[in-house]
């Protein structure tokens, strides 16, 4: 069954969690005060849930409320006029499990920029969604 | 004077201005029913504001609601380990003067997907920040 919506081909959640697993670098969409807010982050899949590295600030406040966050990645030719994006919206946890911790370890995120980044932050998927231009 | 937030270099506003003349994809963080969402959209700049087309959807319901949504445009180069992010925060706006219409017109902004994106939306930049890895 081929879903389109106004020129974009819906994407089985099977396609989207492939697609997830390709990328390295996603966006997280959070809530800081009462406002909306976009950063890009480098990420790994544990699971079926997005992982990443962060340190003390909004993304880590998102994690130690269980915030409700999304999150979107895409790879977009405007030349060929392709592209794709896959979004996950979930509850935002804080890693603090050794074992869970060890797993995200070992999926080698490696966060581009230096500082402290120490904590481990899962977006436990809950809904996960993809469109790709048909 | 420098501004580095743990690795990261807070740029000033004319910088993040800049940025945003140099890119052509970013990303709209919206509300859909309570749940955070963010899509990929083809945008321009005009004043200073960020604008793009749309079809009949969250986004546009965003712009006809006069709702806040985070806008984010990035470049990150992995094996480079370089990377710059900007993002503006603002109310969307339905835009229908026929003059701010033409003006939108006349950016050349080519939306990737297919279908019917006949609306222009318009984010008014009220808040606009950005980072670089240092």
């Amino acid at each position: 069954m081929t879903l389109i919506d106004n020129g974009l081909l819906i994407l089985p959640e099977e396609e989207c969690l492939d697609l997830l697993r390709v990328g390295t670098i996603g966006r997280i969409g959070v809530t800081m005060g009462a406002l909306p807010a976009i950063f890009p982050v480098n990420y790994g899949l544990l699971d079926g849930d997005v992982v990443f590295y962060t340190g003390d600030g909004v993304k880590l406040r998102a994690a130690l409320e269980g915030a409700v966050v999304a999150f979107e990645v895409d790879h977009i030719d405007v030349a060929g006029r392709a592209g794709w994006s896959v979004m996950i919206v979930g509850l935002a946890d804080d890693v603090t499990d050794p074992m869970e911790l060890a797993a995200v370890g070992g999926l080698g995120i490696v966060p581009l920029a230096g500082g402290d980044r120490s904590h481990a932050v899962r977006i436990r998927s809950h809904f996960v969604s993809g469109r790709r231009v048909a």
